[in-house]
């Protein structure tokens, strides 16, 4: 039920027209000089979360002031800062200062419209992802990594990800993220943000089933609109995960020395899984369009249906309304032997009630023969 | 009568959005270590059958405990490990620690919605597959194959596959295989796997071949779900063999030492056959679509049909209904000599019928010219 | 009318499904050893037919036992063995055997369902090309082809084929053939393999334009599953004729030695006539896909006109049958001065037939202002 | 209002054809030598202001005489030389003369139908991009660039562009523009012009969001026509962007030394912003395709509606008015005992009305089986 | 007016058919000698005439006897030989043997249904290029061109082509036309030829302009034939000029030295254009299909208007004529007090009117509701 709110709201919210409103407003005024930041909309407060740990040490702080970050720059282990809410402008430009960031870095990271890509600069890789967030208008939120030779930034549009497994990981020093460095916290945060799809697109595809299922039973009742946003969302999904494989991609055929080797297996693992949900929504996406097929096909069955009950009755009784009409008239027989004798026949009334049993009779022979009475059930026995 | 069955079945059950649930459910949760194996349901017990073989040697052998591997460690020719069911975590664990494998190949293995790939690793190839295993709402099956120098290890979702013949030929020494090595054998395993999805194609082409003679029978007796559970099939079918045909392409370019030059030939033929049935997945698909579109166009024209007779009818009957209406109206004649003074005609009654007679035949010129009656005929000779 | 015969044929016989019903037969059972041979069906006799040339000799020799060949082995100059039939295995073998063929070439000589392919052996080039041969069901026929240094071995399925020609030119030692090696001759075959398609297409051109003057005169009569089965047709020779390129363009970059340098512009010619065939195949699947968008536009275009005379007629008959059944009420003005009175005015029945036809001419106007009536014409006059 | 004004104009100008008409126009005569240049339409003054500044200079001047621009050539700085205007085709040439450009440069700055490219000349690069421009049946306008050493030259068709930000940040010396060469004056400028098009397609994207409601709320008053002329633009905007990316992608790999090499990030950037452009294009167009498929199924949906009501209409009264036909018959009862007794029978009326009561619910009862009553709401039910 | 009824004859002639047949009848038989021409149809006399030019010597000559090219063979500067006319086929060999061309050079040459392309022969280029020339049953025109060292030859099939203009340049040493070499001439043509399209697809434009105005102004009227033979040359064009702009591309990079350096940006400027053709065309591909969907749509909507009307008439009236029925028919009140006592009622006739009235009105009401009445020009306020 969850699963299915969540889109209906969408469809609601008109989203991708205010989807793209967002996107203009957010773009800094046309030519502007690159790296100008535009405020959009009131700035939140930013939270910041710092996570430090080696394989013997681990220290998680909220930071008040940026000041606080100074003292760890010369931490021993992998400093991971974890900053959500981009709309705070002059944090966000306090911690560019504080990492030495290009302008067009800091652009890309408060503009939150980006395709997932990998940048490459002297002495930090950029990275940016996009993780499943259904919320207003949107379906996925940007992540913003960026991988340094013993930090790793992170910059969210809202609090509440899909990484508190890595966290959690770390807390409890499973598996092998406390002995590797920051290339792996890197590996491990795409990794989740990559799997993080998964179950959006199972309630994709489990709408899709109930959808498939109501055009199965009555076409006329499938509520075509959702169709079409899932159709939407669909494409959406698309176009943040194609880019997303591209750029894990090129992070295995990254060569700045940030990337340990024993990574690539696990880079190639994870592009794997982006490659498994592009065929997921390749299928989700045939059938919808199939789905739509069925539908009109069924529209255009159920016409022809309706439009056989109407031509049955109006071919049976139309003419049977004549006769009865014709000797309805007036014409004075008193004056004439020809003016309808029929009516004063001693078997008129029972001769014309047989003419008319008759030409019903006959009608419905014709319709037998074309298929049109008790067809329905033949061919259910031929194809049963 | 099987193979029309199996499908059937497909269809009623609602294949698709459960498929994606299972996906789901054996995904670790986001963000978890990689290498993480979940528990999807009940754990099945493994069976593991051990097929040992050299030139002048065979021994075959159910394996109860894992130890017993052990012994056929270093034996002097192949050891194929035949593993069936991967639900069974432990078991898994186990065999992985024995041969070594990287935990990522170990996930693979378990969360069995792999597209078939190679990976290659120090000192063994993994190799990816899918048999058809038409079951309970899936069409494929994964088989998981790690090539090492001396042994190879297959691991099965379920019992029962179609490498019967490769084990008989492995009893009766036939063909070659007793005198190669394990590349070879590997060989056999994915050719076989190849070879299976050719009775299956050709029961869709048998199902598409009667759902042709049904449209061209009569439209309106289709089972449109059945063209549609068809399409969707064949999608699938194509998503497991198109990256089987680059995992072959890839296993010829491989340069690991694993695969002797010898096997390039038949390795190229096996890849030859993936092309095949791609050949004949796209054929069918064609088809599918060329279907719909003769039936939905059926579909029109009989709706033409039915609404010609019904025009025709009430064209022809309407007026002359309204013309015996009109003697049927009760005006006074006695009052007035303008007052339907045809009721009293001597010839009137007859005049009408005449009236009413041209009507009819004149419609009926109209009709024939229009070619809506023995139009049928006609065009018939026309084409024949 | 011969063209037209073949394919009207095609689409009696269903073919697609008895199509792959012989592909799967012909495969030898799944997991069965690579080379594995099966026997189709009964075994015809193979006939075997010998061409040796040089520029000055020349011997054809109906080949009876298989030890012929063997005088023939060291003949200098080119040894054209044209081997009729492919169900015969044991004789298969014995070339096979005589000619040190590979196995797996055997079997895709044996199983003809192969796609158009080159592959390079270590003394020998094993070429498969496809010849149309419209018969039972197929389009095409395999034919393989084995270029060794002086010798060329042919396989065809069936007795009759496209290079009688070829034998005159050789023959008649017309053109440089007697003076060129197998290679050469080797090119001969396969460019009158290539040309052969340009007959069968014309005829599919030739059959499209009968179709489209049939949609243009009258869309309900054509025969729309003609397109169906010419559309399915054009596919099967679109898969025929694209590897085909490929393989052409194979030979070109064919490094064994086999090929001389001076064929590489014959090579080119002949791939250049097999783009053309795929140009021309693909403008007649164009013109297919715009005739059935034209055939169901004229068939709505049609519904909708029954529909205008159904309406015309019905809106115009069904108030005026009404005003006549008014006056056809029975209620009694003896007993009330409001019971009717109509029925005794003086002009009573003349002020109804022109209340009739007043209202007949308001719709009339209605339905001229709407087009409905004599738009036709005047929508000739604009467009003409 | 002021974008849904924009396109309403572009429908009713019938743009496509006459925008080709402009473009035949402009081509010199077949045949002509390339880089003749031909006077289309009347000639408008051409405007040029130049721009000059280094770091701590800076003029702005108006041009009136050519000979003007000579005392700029040696400026230590960056020259900005902005022509508006290409169809006085004199000044043209006398500023080629004065630069030494190509005559085939010349053409294409004057024949604005180019496509955006790059390319290089010995001691210039010459790009040309296009801006959005919605005017008088075009949607884009072709700016050329010649980017030398120390200097730019931009053609614009008409006064008016996109880059009034880029002399502001010129004039206040905001950001680096001011410090650095002509380069970066050049990726400023196609900067400007690639963002300027998120503003327009942001008016698409509200416009498919108006006919998406529209068409939701009721899919008969849907303006087709609108959803037509919108897919044209965006056809259209698409072919403009598409070629930028590939120009923008050749800048980055240019090596004439013209291009610093800290450039490229902001190329790539720039680059970036072109390929979310064309994803914002491809999902309107995707969204604009699945509204015409919704508009098409809710057509028929409402026909088959309509259709219903008439079929229950005529199905219920078309026999009762039979009923009552048959007992508006004159048969003489006076001369026969068979002639319709039941007028005189003295419950008769009685019995006739609730004969036909009875066909009328029959058919209700019918009717709300089949779903055709009532089950609208049922179906919300189910859906809701 | 000129271009309308260009392809008015094009739809009449059934041009795709003619056209394969006349395809077909010049391919020499299957399996001939390559090279062999055929003789199709009777051979028309060959015109041919030479331009000999340098940078200050000019002569024009027609040439009667062969022999007379060969004066020309060791002119200092560059010998064009226009030969108009390809089927008089002992011409077309003399001038081979002269120049000493490839058999399959003028096997391309003679048989006039090549695609572009560039044949690169030891001492010549060998250029296919089409020409439009709208002209029984085809669009374009084959022109052959040779460049050798110093000279050019072209062979063209028919008299008149769009080369006029560059014999003016010749003529009137305009342009560097005269001081360059072969290379550059070659170049003329081939621009000349790519140019010459641009007109032609003018006129489609157009037409496709008339046609949207016609499907906008009333969609029944569109001559939806015209659509599809607008379709179908758009693709003929598309397949000629698409091979062309590949040709531009070989033919900048060739090495064999025949075409010098600075001819590079000329060539690329030429393919420009062919770029911009297929632009133009894919446009006018996009507008054709779009407009299908209209006017399809339209059709549909249509159909939804007639299907009202009739339902409104038909709901409204079928009822009241039912009950007028009921009051017309003949139950004998004389003998049961229950025998239609309505008819003898003082107000009874004028209670049914009001019946009937309230009956008329009440539809009235729900047909305003559902919006079928008075609808249409709210929704057009609506989107107004």
């Amino acid at each position: 039920m969850r699963n299915r709110n969540k889109w209906h709201r969408n469809k609601a919210s008109g989203k991708i027209g205010r989807d793209h409103h967002r996107l203009a407003l957010h773009k800094p005024p046309v030519g502007a000089s690159p790296g100008t930041l535009v405020q959009a909309g009131e700035a939140n407060a930013v939270s910041i979360v710092l996570t430090a740990y080696s394989e013997h040490e681990l220290a998680e702080q909220e930071i008040d002031r940026l000041e606080q970050l100074r003292d760890w720059m010369d931490f021993k282990g992998v400093v991971w800062v974890d900053v959500r809410g981009v709309t705070d402008l002059d944090a966000l430009r306090q911690i560019a200062d504080l990492f030495e960031l290009h302008p067009l870095v800091l652009e890309d990271i408060a503009h939150v419209h980006q395709r997932p890509k990998l940048e490459s600069y002297p002495d930090h890789l950029f990275v940016v992802t996009r993780i499943p967030n259904v919320n207003e208008g949107t379906l996925t939120e940007q992540v913003s990594l960026l991988l340094g030779n013993h930090f790793i930034i992170t910059f969210q549009e809202r609090v509440g990800d899909c990484f508190d497994n890595v966290r959690q990981r770390i807390r409890t020093a499973k598996g092998r993220i406390r002995c590797s460095g920051s290339d792996y916290l890197a590996y491990a945060l795409i990794d989740a943000a990559t799997d993080a799809y998964f179950p959006l697109l199972e309630s994709y595809a489990d709408n899709l089933d109930v959808l498939e299922n109501t055009v199965m039973r009555s076409a006329e009742r499938l509520p075509i609109e959702r169709l079409h946003a899932l159709k939407r969302d669909l494409s959406e999904l698309r176009r943040a995960i194609w880019p997303q494989r591209d750029m894990l991609g090129m992070l295995q055929r990254d060569d700045s020395g940030l990337i340990g080797d024993d990574l690539h297996t696990y880079l190639r693992d994870c592009q794997d899984h982006s490659l498994q949900l592009l065929d997921i929504i390749e299928t989700c996406r045939e059938t919808a369009g199939s789905l739509m097929e069925l539908y009109l096909s069924s529209i255009n069955l159920r016409m022809n249906e309706t439009m056989k009950v109407l031509t049955m009755i109006a071919t049976i009784f139309i003419p049977l309304s004549f006769i009865a009409s014709v000797y309805g008239m007036n014409f004075d027989g008193s004056n004439s032997p020809f003016n309808m004798p029929e009516l004063g026949w001693y078997y008129g009334y029972l001769a014309v009630l047989l003419l008319m049993l008759s030409v019903f009779a006959g009608f419905l022979v014709f319709f037998i023969r074309r298929g049109w009475i008790g067809g329905q059930r033949r061919s259910d026995q031929d194809s049963g």
